[in-house]
């Protein structure tokens, strides 16, 4: 059985949704960042990089967003959320997940992670104001050159779609308004619907 | 024909190098960062990211070197670059692939592209004075945690392999003694040594 560590409102989600999404038998475990949890000695065992996601599976710890939804599609092949069997298609599903982890994801954390790259209050307070134009200006070349719809893949539901939403999710914190992306608000009304999305939200509300 | 977009001493080079490992058809064209070519129209044609490196193939562009990489190993096969019959195995490739892309890239890009994320020159400032601690942790962790040795992954050479490498050789300018980490140290000499890799680095010379 999977065991997913994840906190609730974190990139977590993304994962959290394929495991639901993909029928799999899992469990999970919150991980309370007030208390710093991340960094206590139990999880660092667990994952040395003191962040969330973890996934444990029989075989050791899986980390890295794309990584693991990569691996979730994969083990449960029957829920196709990845297109395995086209080597082309599947290098582009990667690397719209890749510009999620390395860009807009890191864009988004400059806004309370300030202190992972800088160490001055008034750099942080620099890096929040620039977050609605670096958050903004990614899910405007999303929007523009990247998500082809209904879903961000095309006709076929993939390991993109719960990523994106779960970055979606962080926009309106982000002083980005989601209606200047259309399609983006469109599919973010939808994956809000799907029964796997909602049964989540619930279980991470509790 | 596959064809990359590069610029030299740029993350490109980690599927330069795997190109030539997997023994590829391939051209490559250089772009100058000095006259802005990542910024050029015919440029965002190609990738509108506005970044090396870019792949072009019979079927489209992809972009995000973990997904290239993967992609390069998948489309050779007899190259053995990744353990694409093992679900386990290839999420731990990624795995670490994403780690360098999402963190130890992007801590190293705070260095000399802090206007990405901040505006004032002394936020930079602030930027530039981490980056010994940041990107040493990185490797720290790389070295104590994710390194199995000979190779990334252990006995076999991966595309994990040239991506390490083409990140350690931004250490010496990031002010990070790579004699603190031998076994990142020892790869990286006999990465150097290998033909494919004197070869791409020789090309990207010129
Ligand atoms: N590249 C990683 C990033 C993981 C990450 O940054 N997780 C955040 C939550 S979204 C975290 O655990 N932060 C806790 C902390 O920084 O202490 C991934 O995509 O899984
Ligand atoms: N996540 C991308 C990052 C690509 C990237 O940042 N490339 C840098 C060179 S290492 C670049 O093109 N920089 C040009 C610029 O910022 O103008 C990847 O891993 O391929």
């Amino acid at each position: 059985m999977l065991k997913l560590y994840y906190a609730p409102g974190t990139c977590a989600l993304a994962s959290h949704i394929a495991l639901e999404e993909a029928g799999a038998d899992y469990t999970t475990e919150r991980l309370y960042f007030k208390a710093n949890q991340q960094n206590s000695p139990e999880y660092l065992e667990i994952n040395p990089k003191a962040r969330v996601p973890s996934l444990v599976t029989k075989r050791g710890v899986l980390t890295e967003t794309p990584a693991m939804l990569a691996y979730i599609a994969q083990t449960f092949p029957k829920a196709k959320l990845a297109p395995f069997d086209d080597v082309f298609a599947f290098a582009e599903v990667q690397s719209f997940n890749s510009y999620l982890c390395s860009t807009v994801h890191v864009a988004h954390a400059h806004k309370l992670r300030g202190a992972r790259w800088a160490s001055e209050e008034s750099s942080f307070a620099d890096m929040k104001r620039m977050i609605p134009k670096t958050v903004g200006g990614c899910f405007a070349l999303i929007e523009q050159k990247m998500f082809r719809g209904p879903w961000v893949m095309g006709e076929s539901y993939t390991i993109c779609d719960p990523y994106l939403f779960t970055i979606a999710q962080w926009l309106e914190g982000d002083g980005v308004d989601i209606k200047a992306t259309p399609k983006v608000a469109d599919h973010f009304k939808r994956m809000a619907e799907r029964p796997a999305v909602r049964k989540v939200l619930d279980a991470e509300k509790v």
